[in-house]
């Protein structure tokens, strides 16, 4: 019998056939004028999933694009993997930079170039040909269902009530996820947290009309001043955010994850030339690395007020606005933080303005301990594939629907995100490294020959 | 002999029918499509001032709109007062909401209504009026020259260059200026102060592009969070600015000043309703009349930045910016002061960002003591028109060309205006009462009554 790599490269060719055509239907899920290539995108998917070796596939109605669905069920008593994916991709523009066309996808220096190249149409191949070589190995002794969504690029609207409708058919043990990225080629990993996010937007109003900054200035508060000390006042010189509770449920991070976080190659120098910083800032006794990812942290978006034009007109300004969001990370409850939040601002603001609070968006964080079963598969699978042990990095991004999937199914998800930051995803030239690509084939065919056979 | 109430009263309907000629000039200095008009108008004084009782008088010209000039020249040994007033007004904008035409003067409930009505044709009136009736009432015993300018609404930008270049030609011992406000028809008053002002405008840049706050943020400084700490930090919890040597050249107002304010009529809840303000707020120590003319403030007049339009777009921007005004009194020079701003801001700014301060603006405050001789000649002057002890009160704006008489004339000016804050200059339906007008009008006289007689 072949090994998991000699089926890969038998089979290479198809796979990339396969994945071509996927990349062919230009699924573009924030254009209206796609919609029909949605459906048709929907459907290749469903065939795609058949001819792959699930026994069931559909396609199904939600409120917007619908959701591909297939399943192969052995054995109840087994465990149940729940695949997730998105068929959808993002618009292609400025189109003028691509150097081919970004539905036609082309090799070139041994990457495949295209839009959906690696997100996700090359990731959720990724998991596709990874199971399907599993299987026609006889490796898979687990049940396994996917869904492949059609509007993940533009913030997953319908999936929540999805989920919600179809929670027993959805029923798993686990989700495998390919969307997210590694470190870099050579040192692979696994994502392991995800932060969330509360959002908000500040009104900060003192006179009820704009005023003669020379006839009222220094007798009336003004609003702009004061907004400027209710921002500066929420973290402290050594950068922790001083809302009361914030941090109250914060994991600390362990032993282990602080000295993997060690091991990832990250140049200071580098950062700050990219970035064109003279020095890094951040919350007191937490590396950059760990900062970005495994701390929560509060940026002011967006600020505005007065006058903003050229030259210098004075006023006292009626109102100032600003936007203010925060990180979050295990296992801080974005729902709690945004009330505390609201009732500490409300508390430190003087009787002299008037605040307004507005909580906007908000979305949980989401955090795969590196001592779960599963995970430590998902480590020895990509072990085995690309030559070293995985490092466990957490992202410090925010992908709402995976912490959706844990607060409706109950479920935690494996990220064997293969991507790279080179990879270009939403820009021109977006491109994945063939060498990788079947490398994440077979990290997750790795998987099904680990998973549920003990 | 008549005395100046009757010659007033006997004169005044000539008196309010050479305003009215004045006011049908619409000189608004704002519109290029005026040109013809400010040239028309500086005709019309020129010819008013002599038969007003001037001497000479000529419309000379300057790098924008002429100045008229015109001289009654007695006895060099005498002092000499030097009259400033402007024959341009604003535009009459909004049209529709004036009652009667803007430029169609109109008499009604005893006041004229009309652009320029107060603002400076009503005004300058009561200077070129009050002259004429001291001298056909012989009472004149100095010089007068009268320069009226045809550029105040927008800035004097020729003014400056006039002075320097006139010096001689203006060589005075006092200026007198009708173009302030009363505090209230029964609190006459002589506007003693002005603020000055010192204008910047900060930019803070911290990554050297827009960064995604997910992968960013808590790593990387946010130029929105630092300068809202930038500006937080210039005024501490009393209200008091924190640039160093701020407060160095500050005059203290004196016991007598700080009296003298305690009289005026002030309610501090019909402000608070007037604003709809629960509290008003300032630096400690200080009332809120104080505060908004006597004491110098800091206004951040406008700050913009990253993300403000509708929802929660999160980002992490590359730069801020806010214009940062404050209002300086005596004696604060705002060219030290501006220097010490920059100055302050570079050296409280962290490494992990950069700032660049740039002044934009700047006036000098100004002050007339009240104990100047021909302050207390103004003084009496209003109480015989007005039947009250004039209150010496500071006006909190700023009137940039007073500073720059006594820089470059080196002269102080008696504001001796008239107007009242329900006259509405700016604004549509300005008016002026013609019984405080004629008052004005006998005040000016008065003045010259006392003037150089002793």
């Amino acid at each position: 019998m072949a090994t998991i790599k000699q089926y890969i490269a038998e089979h290479e060719n198809r796979f990339i056939e396969e994945l071509f055509d996927l990349i062919r239907i230009p699924s573009i899920s924030a254009k209206t004028t796609h919609k029909e290539d949605m459906i048709r995108c929907a459907e290749a998917y469903k065939a795609l999933l058949l001819s792959s070796g699930f026994e069931k596939a559909e396609v199904m109605p939600t409120k917007g694009n619908p959701v591909v669905y297939a399943e192969r069920i052995i054995d109840q008593a087994l465990p149940t993997v729940l695949v997730y994916g998105h068929y959808d991709v993002m618009p292609a523009e400025p189109i003028e930079l691509w150097k081919s066309g970004a539905f036609e996808p082309e090799i070139r220096d041994g990457h495949i170039w295209a839009r959906g190249a690696d997100d996700d149409k090359g990731q959720s191949m990724v998991q596709i040909k990874g199971f399907e070589t599993a299987l026609k190995l006889g490796y898979v002794n687990c049940n396994v269902k996917v869904i492949m969504e059609g509007e993940e690029e533009v913030g997953s609207p319908s999936l929540e009530e999805f989920c919600i409708e179809h929670k027993e058919k959805l029923r798993a043990d686990i989700i495998l996820v390919s969307d997210t990225s590694m470190i870099s080629k050579d040192v692979p990993s696994i994502c392991t947290g995800l932060r969330g996010l509360a959002y908000w937007e500040i009104e900060v109003t003192g006179p009820s009309h704009d005023l003669h900054s020379g006839h009222f200035g220094g007798a009336v508060a003004n609003p702009i001043n004061e907004l400027c000390k209710l921002i500066a006042g929420l973290t402290d010189e050594d950068g922790k955010i001083t809302i009361p509770h914030f941090y109250d449920d914060v994991e600390e991070m362990s032993p282990e994850e602080r000295e993997m976080i060690k091991q990832i190659p990250f140049s200071e120098e580098d950062y700050k030339k990219f970035l064109k910083i003279d020095a890094v800032h951040g919350e007191k006794g937490y590396h950059t690395l760990e900062r970005n990812s495994s701390r929560p942290s509060l940026d002011c978006c967006g600020i505005w007020g007065g006058y903003t034009g050229e030259g210098a007109k004075t006023v006292l300004p009626s109102k100032a606005y600003a936007k203010v969001s925060t990180r979050l990370v295990a296992n801080q409850d974005f729902e709690k933080i945004s009330i505390d939040f609201v009732k500490h601002i409300k508390s430190i603001a003087p009787d002299y303005i008037k605040v307004k609070v507005t909580p906007l968006h908000g979305g949980s964080p989401y955090i795969c301990p590196t001592n779960l079963e599963v995970y430590k598969v998902a480590e020895e699978a990509f072990e085995v594939a690309f030559g070293k042990r995985p490092l466990a990095r957490r992202s410090g991004g925010s992908i709402p629907i995976i912490a959706t999937f844990e607060r409706v199914l109950g479920l935690k998800s494996v990220l064997m995100g293969v991507g790279l930051e080179s990879n270009a995803i939403h820009s021109p030239n977006e491109n994945i490294s063939i060498d990788i690509w079947k490398k994440g084939i077979e990290a997750v065919a790795e998987f099904y020959k680990r998973f549920g056979h003990k």
